[in-house]
């Protein structure tokens, strides 16, 4: 497969001029992003590097690190992790507080706001230094140092992220969250202002398309049958009330971040970033998800 | 892969023992099923049949048959279908009134009782003999002439149907059905009683293994960008709100229903079908499940 | 109280200009009500009336009526009623289907659609010809043979209905209507359809004014016990989610319908009704609300 | 009117005995009052005081006290503070996260603890001692300098409150709170907080149905436009989700709190407080509900 050419094809069929929604506005530091902004990298194998356009700008990853969080805690927790977050599509809009009444306190999936919270909750309570560890987790299975928390992003969504402080208290009232509200917050926060570019998360990522190895090295990371189960996660959660719209026009597992990333991976294949920072109205990138569309669409294969 | 062995070993190590719940007792003929039948029948290739159990024997296949209705309405309509019906999971149980009121009568997915009534709208607006074409369609794909409705279960679930008419007049209140009530119900209820086997079930669904072609003819059905997207939608729908639990689990596209059967595929691969009546309370063959997520287990490979 | 002097004021100073709603349009006989109309009559004792402008003119009752069936029903059933409509106020727009999933098919209370349609599911069950002994029953408390359903208006309504048609459905999936679908909606719209004026409203509701009994003639109709639960259901669920609102401004008990009409009590001084077929978005006589918030202003006095 | 015998024939036939409920148990102070703690005080003029049982014993007052802190913010705020707040029952249980949601911040009505948090919010913002001023306020209409803060309460409130510190934060969010968090918190639970003897609640209500002044010295504490609101708002939200109950049964306007007492007026006849801890399902003390039923049964009188 030429993959070269087929990206080739995207970066000279596609443009932000195609795309007609907004940059994420809520946070100061997003809403400065240029709109025209337009990156993809697909990774197939050692050496095997594919890109175009801003595919090396880092960005800020946003929801995409709730994926990095996801393998951490399930390293911790294993199956008793369930119990605190199901695994089910929310089917409402991505910060619902009205969900998690009705079912008590369990968030829907663990790529909801609420879900990514208990998922901070636990890692907060079992390590030591969380936000370190996570770094430290991101740099190994991407194998590239070079990767770090915008503090200006973390704590500008601090500042401003009521509803996020509203939901860990309101699952403590529930009985779902065991830590300080503070810690658990200022994880979250940072979790979320990690910057990267395309071509590092192709590289993170590639873990989820090489049954939980580190390509380059053959570092063990999470068994397969772990990776099996974020990549069905990936699959039917990961792109809040749009993960059927994903998998329907796309067909592959994948994760996607109001900074305007997105990262999908096909199993035993490739694993792909994508960033244009224009989002729709559900909080996905636009062009993001159409490139995706076109490159399955050319390569002809998907998982299904 | 000896599919035969592992089909062998669910067989040895799985029976209705080890599940706890309930025959559907919504309707006298399927509460009348005997719950201690199992039966299971994989197909991967001409001429290639791995089954065991109560695998040839025929039951009420209900849901699953909506995969069928969809085909036939997407192979009508194109892409007009979905403006209406949409194609997110649902995350509210099956027959939710709640969720079409909030999303103006368009149904969250065509697998949903209120999406499959539109799709039975559309059938009934534009095929001469809907129930006698749906009849055709499943014998064609199936090579098997030997597939029938069962009179007694559409006329049973008929007298006692008053949601599905509900739904049907709170659709028409709300612009998004055509035709009379009272037809669409009719065909609504002839298709959930198709009666067919695992191995008929099977069968059938290699279309959606084999990129829209009956395998044993090369005979074209669909184009592979239908099928895939098809694929897509039983992904993320196929199994009320337990579709996170099913591709957590199992991995693979699939379609239950309340008559205890479940059929799934692998692209490429296989398709397969198992039956066993106890349901879970999400209304899915708990046993169907289990044996399902043995066999991605045993054979090492799901979609992810 | 020079009650004349003070319609009189009422009436010199508001108008139909002064509001901005929409007469109804769902109904086309109610969409071609001429907006200008308005009138209002107080009645506070044996021919002492008092009104003004077309408040001797007929107009469509609608959910007005929704009172008459109640006190039938209350009259048949007694305290069981309870068994199968709520007291509470809706907290919801007036068809809400999304309550009554939640609440297992038990409507808010006997003024919201649902509950009604358990009123006439009751009067068809219990009453030879429900039809001709509402009409007796509004005519005996009005002292007026003149009162008539308008079967244009109930035709009208029955063919388009089909979101009530979908509540009974769905009331009777739930276990909470007895009868055959079809003659307790023909009941329901017919009852909607009556037509009285202003000055036959406030006759027929002194009833609630007056403990139970017929002013002019001293006919028990309800004991006053029910009378008092009768007037608590007006005061909390009488105008549909908008029950605060009416309470707020004007501190009577109530009740509105689509047609324009109100109709209010004092207990044990007047009973009055008003007209102006422009409706607020809650569905509400805009000019109504506000006339009768100008009496009890102007009078000084309310049940608060 | 024989209040007292009224009132000793329903001390006599009543008891914790007919109840089958349970004290609240969320903070250890609420849990540990007797169950069998029943008492109830009517004033209707001066010097005239009627009362039985535990009438003189002080209990936490809890959401009664939400009456007193509105009536300080329509004095601050007046007709614009229904932009911040609506007067519609809540049709929901009384901490409902979801329905504030749906309505954007703004609560349904001040007597849900949401709209209760955004009144704390107002006073917070615009007195200098809010805790004192509202001390003050309560003893100035009780014409009674021994009424406190329960501090062991507000603090163990305060230390579990996690699901109105959500609230607050929620509604910071959606753009309804303009205050910090930890002083609204700290107000909200010391109002909560306040001990009343069924005696001083009484004496307290009486500026409700007096128009607005204090009884026995003629003070005027509001205008009568005003007290006519607060009693609608008692008679349409006083009561969580079971306000409809309490009109039907009881027929006054009124407020309950957790702690078991209930206040209910009648105007310009009396006031009255009940006390009994045993709570129903909805959070209504039921001794108290069914003691003031009998009481409107017996003197034959309500608003209705």
């Amino acid at each position: 497969m030429n993959y070269q050419k087929i990206l080739d094809t995207i970066h000279s069929e596609m443009s932000y001029r195609d795309v007609g929604g907004k940059v994420a506005s809520y946070i100061p530091e997003l809403a400065k992003i240029d709109p025209r902004k337009f990156g993809m990298h697909l990774y197939c194998g050692e050496n095997q590097h594919y890109g175009f356009g801003d595919s090396e700008e880092k960005f800020s990853i946003q929801s995409i690190s709730k994926v990095f969080s996801l393998c951490m805690a399930m390293n911790i927790m294993g199956e008793d992790l369930w119990e605190r977050v199901d695994v089910e599509p929310s089917g409402n809009p991505f910060n619902s507080l009205t969900q998690l009444e009705q079912e008590n306190g369990i968030p829907r999936n663990p790529f909801i706001n609420a879900g990514a919270l208990v998922i901070s909750d636990i890692l907060v309570d079992h390590l030591e230094n969380p936000k370190e560890e996570l770094l430290s987790f991101v740099r190994q299975i991407t194998g590239d140092a070079d990767i770090e928390y915008d503090e200006t992003v973390a704590s500008s969504e601090k500042s401003t992220g009521f509803r996020n402080i509203a939901l860990v208290n309101y699952m403590k009232a529930l009985g779902n969250i065991k830590c300080e509200v503070e810690p658990i917050i200022d994880f979250y926060f940072h979790q979320c202002s990690l910057r990267m570019s395309c071509r590092q998360l192709a590289k993170a990522f590639m873990i989820f398309a090489n049954k939980g190895k580190v390509l380059e090295n053959g570092e063990k990371i999470m068994r397969p049958e772990i990776v099996k189960r974020i990549n069905a996660l990936m699959q039917t959660c990961g792109f809040y009330d749009e993960a059927g719209e994903f998998s329907f026009e796309v067909g592959l597992p994948g994760k996607s971040g109001v900074g305007g990333g997105i990262v999908a991976i096909h199993p035993e294949r490739y694993s792909v970033a994508v960033w244009s920072p224009i989002l729709n109205e559900k909080g996905n990138s636009e062009l993001g998800m159409k490139a995706l569309e076109k490159l399955t669409t050319l390569t002809g294969v998907s998982v299904f």
